[in-house]
């Protein structure tokens, strides 16, 4: 699809820009602040997004934009680009290094590119509908994994488990052979490197953190839904689910029920 | 002191060692096998410390050296290397980000170099005694924080605290303004550059987790010990403790001990 190339093509410009952006930030000054909410926003978020509505506006300007920090333009086609400049911004505002860029573009309301952008290892997952998951130069795949038991389990921050997702979350927790914390959306990447089998995060996603995620997953092989089995939209919010198969993904759906 | 400026060109010098093969694995194929304590180890962990144990024993045959992979090599002089060639091995198998390599000499025992390497932002932490603690070419403080209310605070993987730690652990980990989880030894740095005020891990520390960290946050102002407010030396294990300021640090050790 000619159209997905172009589009493929800003995305990874928007990569570029945000990479020099986070990346000089973190090994410089790291100037924090914190939202209403308690959560972390730094100049570089800012920046970032401002930086890409520009590029998107000139590019398409008939595109929707629908990002954390900025809000929502709406536009004139069915496609919206959503987006995230730093997804995990308390632990890139900590020094620390799980976090990630977010760019994904939406056809009506399904994402049909995403790239989690990892600034500070100059390294990218991208994915476009039809087109595999690309990672270091090649084409990744999603490990074979089917037994939870034997399952590298990424759970998200303990904190996003604090509220209906509290008792779900701790069947998963205890049901794998490994289990590492607070991966952000890197450990969606490292699923479709096969590194993770499965990731959880709780209920505070919002769709900018959601969206770049699927194809990611889905192109590799992998299954992601929210938790209650459906399909990832724009709209959706909360916690959502990622399986390196569907039969992984099927069990840990089954113990997060209960 | 001329002989520490010798060490410290040799601790530079593993660190270089580190960072390439680390670097390596990490982008490439990463092959994670599991210990019989369910600890993940790769080819990457044994080949690091191999080539550092080369290094040592060719340019100060006469030091010990204490390793996590190999073991204790006894030397005939008062210092000896301490090394983690990746602390935080989960999190580098599983495609993360928040690892490094730890590499320290003792004197008689005490912490008097460390190095806190981090491979893939390409980036280091430096000390030794009486130098300052250095970071991206430049010499990093501890922040000014006296209040716990006000402290961002980064707390080990939850699973280290499972045993005696654990009330000591939940009452700190209420008691701050912002948290952040697993951030491993990056932390420790990350308080050194004032962007974290208090840094905690669990029982599950051996003296190769340790050494390298004290000297990175003494240097910088900052003040780590274990929870009962002793110094770490060579000796210690289990769970430790470090703030931005030494009224920050006792406030942390009177809330640990309830």
């Amino acid at each position: 699809m000619a159209d997905l190339d172009r589009f493929l093509t800003l995305a990874l410009h928007l990569g570029n820009l945000a990479s020099d952006l986070a990346h000089t930030a973190w090994h410089g000054g790291l100037a924090v602040s914190y939202k209403a909410d308690g959560s972390s926003l730094t100049q570089a978020d800012l920046h970032i997004e401002a930086s890409w509505r520009e590029e998107i506006r000139r590019h398409f300007p008939s595109h929707g934009i629908l990002g954390e920090e900025f809000g929502r333009e709406s536009g004139d086609s069915a496609y919206t680009w959503v987006l995230d400049p730093i997804d995990g911004t308390r632990q890139f505002g900590a020094g620390l290094l799980n976090f990630a860029s977010l760019i994904s573009l939406c056809r009506d309301g399904i994402p049909v590119l995403g790239v989690i952008d990892l600034p500070i290892p100059g390294a990218r997952y991208v994915a476009a509908k039809g087109q595999g998951t690309r990672f270091a130069g090649g084409i990744v795949r999603c490990a074979d994994r089917r037994e939870i038991a034997d399952a590298v389990i990424s759970l998200a921050n303990p904190d996003s488990f604090l509220g209906d997702s509290r008792a779900g979350y701790l069947r998963l927790r205890d049901a794998g052979r490994v289990r590492v914390f607070d991966g952000g959306s890197p450990a969606y990447g490292a699923l479709a490197r096969g590194l993770v089998d499965i990731c959880v995060n709780g209920d505070d996603l919002d769709s900018y953190d959601i969206c770049a995620l699927c194809p990611v997953v889905e192109e590799a092989g992998g299954t992601i839904t929210d938790w209650q089995g459906r399909a990832l939209t724009i709209s959706s919010q909360g916690a959502i689910i990622a399986g390196a198969t569907a039969a992984l993904h099927a069990q840990a759906l089954d113990l997060i029920a209960g």
